[in-house]
């Protein structure tokens, strides 16, 4: 049976020390955040995770979920039960507005949290993570009797949200999509079509399940100019609050997917059932992406989440499993075999998990505070300023925080060897539950193409090169301190690549758009590299003030500088390489007839 | 249902035309692979694998295998009945010596027969893939008595074979083992212990399974220079070569794998079973080394099977799967979308995929011949040159091509986007099948240190140093051609980066050999990328050469020369990263106490 703690030690380092949520205290929506109130959250939050949810994710995944012949649909034993807790100690209220009943704390808290649940057991997470991807649509989109009809509801985890954009024929290109919503005389629509790949589509977890479904009016452009998002609840709710009839929307199957097991991915059939048009008619699309940013932090987050709970435990099985010597002669003589954390290539795999997990929680934390910031920084400059770097890096913390947490878990599942294998060890499920991580809210090749076709060139690159300078400015400051010094030069070195790089698709873009596409994924996972090595100067600096003020725990800090430097020596080299990749240009890439791929 | 047909073009191109087989005709072993007859093996081998096999792979992996209660494993529907087939055709004596019923192939053929069935059926070509193992253990080391017992039968598929090395608390460490064998008054041994992971441990496919356990003899070295190697049959076989008693070794329990589901892995019982020793007493390991080799070439093959497997669906799904514009416009205008084909993202992977496969399959047939001419070039300097190549490049094969095998089927899975997710379009299958090639026969770290620490020293260095010359010749004659100059030179710099690794480790190894450790995986990966180099030159040179003769199929050739340069421009690149990793050391990679890993 696999472990997990939650990492509360780094994540209020990161909370306190390094982004300091107490010196925002000025702004509206951070007051409620005091120091006691995050120890508290953070503490017992990991708690409840660690203890309630995580027990549940390996069975979870053993048992599945069943679809029943009435079209309900079964989670696995305790799922319902550890919701109702959830529920109980308002786990889902924290960031959410307190107009609606929310707690109205920082979104860095809620994100904080959503590390731990996901951790803890990712497909269970997925329920109330769906249902926080709806309710941030209609809290933008809503009417104020929609917010007032199904916030609150939503917001205290009494009814879950979905989202419901994909069918059979149309996934990323959401033009495509066939789902038809007919005005009634009463100003509701009748939609009907069939919807797949809806995950928490229908569960036993609450009464009613709001449905957020994009369709086409009759008259609707054939584009991605014609969608509109309805509101498609479950059951209809009467005007006083209470459960109405049964709308006509149910699951037609689940799937049978390599991961999330515990989490019922269902296809939905609308048969004409009552939906309520949510913003404005065609502009379903916009709507959709409020639902689609947060859903994609929430994404690296979750990749974060299992490289976290496969780092723990490839962590524990290495520092217990004994089998050869260390190449420098026995470290442990009395014993038979010394334990696996002596051989250099175990612990290269720990380090990179090590350096990519606590930078990585840095920089989702970092981006979610960007995301407050936004709504709530004093001037309309500083709330620019942090819009222009949360969009900019939401598709990389989506895409390249995925990819890296995906090779992590292979990685902690590699250093079980032949154990990693086996279902019962736990590792082969972080494997591939986050395996959809890569896939889900926009396959990684999309948010490449999201950062380089549209992201770096809002308002002629301001972000970008607001982004360009905010690096060298770090880098050239802690260029300036000998401990950092050589992790501040190759971290520069990555983002003259990345310069570089930009530089060539202005270059080579407008003659030919394939050029940038062809370098997309590599440019995404320079950014990354970059991205993370920001956050490692800067726990780096933390670190260095922490040991020169002697605060005490002094090997964490310590250890803070040795993967700092880790992370310099071992992650910034690949940055040269990608950009030598994107160079090569789209040429070879699109040379071939489809023909000349059929191998037989 | 996913699709398979044996790439016989790509194949044949490789024996014909890179490999040259034919050339080798005045060679003992070689006089039976006329022409026609390879043609014919690799066009019916193509048959059966995409006929036979193919079709049971999804549905074996939905059954599995299962325990009875009495012992015995029941293996999928259709299993035990394709392996009579496979066995009535003589599919398994391709590569086995005409003296025990073999039809004396060169191992070219038996490698290119093994990489279709493993591509077709991973989980049932382990069947037959363990028995090859063993049987060749039994060649080199067996007695002329037990050569005549157990050959002519195993190699003849009516009897399976099996490796016993693994114990719980014993793998990579063998030294560790505790299975004991006590000698009998009439020469034979009594063996006793568990083994697990043992793969085909037991199966319904044959009368009987004849298992090869490492033991210790009672006054054996407490050591890996104190294990033996023993044949325990299943059922015992009488002088007579009939079959007599059950022996006491049974299968305890099979395992719940992430993958080859229709392969039994099981935990193995010996309660006193009678053993032949084969071998010398004590040199047990040396002989296990034997199977290990010919089975880590084996695994390297798997590792391309099923990236090819999962690149010819992903092909066909990229080639029907409407969705988005091209970048450059609408590729198909009366279609509502284009193909996957038309995005650069998409592209890159296929592209990948492409140039690993193509080159990996070079690759591995070239070291199939490698093996053959250790043992029958006309000269010793060439039995040499052989030998001292393919244990080289052996660990390289198995771990970089296992590596990039996984990688490959995992953007192979990508391109599906949602449904690579479902277990029903087979690209899980691929992904989580092939995951365990980068763990068993040696997980890759243990091929790397194998690589750095073991092959780059022997005799001197000579291998090594043999290998960078092949590589810098032949670089520096196709840099003579304007078409393949650009490849040249960048493989020429990959061996370079190569080369000043190499004389890194020689610099810092003595004084640190955690320094070498530290960077062996890199260092794999760094020779990996310009063995394959070395492969695309060859490959270009012949498809030049062939254009300039007009043999006809000249798309073929020339897709080649375009893929080479994909390669030169999108792999290579690498090899400066991975060597600035290496460079980096062993510091930060060693520096951290335990204590530091936890992050709770």
């Amino acid at each position: 049976m696999p472990i997990y703690k939650a990492p509360t030690r780094d994540t209020l380092f990161i909370i306190n020390e390094l982004l300091r949520l107490e010196d925002y205290g000025n702004l509206p929506g951070f007051e409620n955040a005091s120091a006691d109130m995050i120890n508290a959250v953070i503490e017992e939050g990991g708690k409840f995770c660690a203890e309630v949810l995580a027990p549940l994710n390996l069975p979870g995944d053993q048992q599945g979920c069943t679809r029943n012949a009435d079209g309900s649909v079964t989670t696995p034993q305790g799922f319902k039960a550890a919701h109702a807790q959830f529920r109980e100690a308002g786990w889902g209220t924290l960031s959410a507005p307190e107009e609606f009943g929310g707690q109205g704390l920082p979104h860095v808290m809620g994100m904080a949290m959503e590390e731990f649940v996901s951790s803890a057991n990712q497909a269970w997470g997925m329920y109330p993570g769906l249902t926080n991807g709806a309710v941030s649509a209609i809290i933008v989109k809503g009417s104020p009797e929609q917010k007032a009809k199904y916030l609150p509801k939503m917001i205290a985890n009494e009814w879950l949200g979905t989202m419901n954009l994909t069918e059979p024929h149309s996934g990323t290109d959401l033009g495509l999509i066939r789902t038809r919503a007919t005005p009634n005389a009463d100003g509701t629509y009748s939609i009907t079509g069939t919807k797949i790949f809806i995950s928490a589509g229908e569960n036993d977890f609450t009464d009613n399940i709001i449905h957020l479904v994009l369709a086409k009016t009759p008259d609707a452009p054939d584009s991605t100019k014609g969608i509109s998002l309805f509101i498609v609840p479950k059951v209809l709710v009467n005007d006083d609050g209470s459960l109405g009839a049964r709308n006509a929307v149910s699951c037609g199957s689940i799937e049978h997917k390599m991961g999330i097991h515990g989490n019922a991915t269902c296809v939905m059939n609308y048969d004409g059932a009552t939906g309520y048009m949510i913003g404005d008619e065609n502009k379903g699309l916009a709507a959709m992406f409020i639902m689609m940013n947060a859903a994609r932090l929430g994404v690296g987050i979750q990749g974060l989440s299992q490289a976290e709970a496969a780092y723990q435990n490839a962590v524990k099985y290495a520092s217990e499993r004994r089998q050869g010597r260390a190449l420098t002669g026995p470290a442990d003589p009395a014993e038979k075999a010394d334990t696996l954390f002596v051989h250099p290539d175990v612990r290269r795999m720990l380090m990179d998990a090590k350096a990519f997990t606590e930078g990585m929680r840095a920089l989702c934390l970092w981006g979610a505070l960007q995301v407050d910031l936004s709504h709530k920084a004093a001037t309309e400059e500083d709330r620019q300023a942090a819009d222009d770097l949360i969009s900019l890096l939401t598709p990389v913390i989506k895409g390249y925080g995925t990819d890296k947490g995906f090779d992590t878990c292979v990685n902690m599942q590699q250093v079980f060897g032949g154990h990693g294998y086996i279902e019962e060890w736990g590792m082969s499920q972080f494997v591939r539950d986050c395996r959809i991580t890569q896939i889900y809210e926009g396959a990684n090749g999309v948010q490449a193409m999201d950062l380089v076709g549209r992201k770096l060139a809002q308002n002629g690159g301001r972000a970008v090169q607001a982004f360009f300078a905010l690096v060298d400015a770090e880098c050239a400051a802690a260029k300036a301190k000998p401990e950092l010094a050589s992790v501040a030069e190759r971290v520069e070195k990555a983002n003259g690549e990345l310069k570089a790089a930009t530089m060539w698709f202005m270059q080579n873009g407008m003659t030919n758009p394939n050029a940038v596409g062809a370098g997309a994924h590599s440019y995404m996972h320079i950014m990354g590299i970059v991205t993370l090595g920001l956050m490692w100067i800067r726990i780096g600096e933390v670190a260095l003030a922490a040991l020169a003020a002697g605060t005490g725990d002094k090997a964490f800090y310590e250890a803070k500088l040795v993967t700092a430097r880790y992370f310099a020596e071992r992650f910034t080299p690949d940055a040269g390489a990608l950009r030598r990749k994107i160079e090569s240009g789209a040429d070879s890439v699109m040379a071939l007839p489809v023909e000349a791929f059929a191998t037989a």
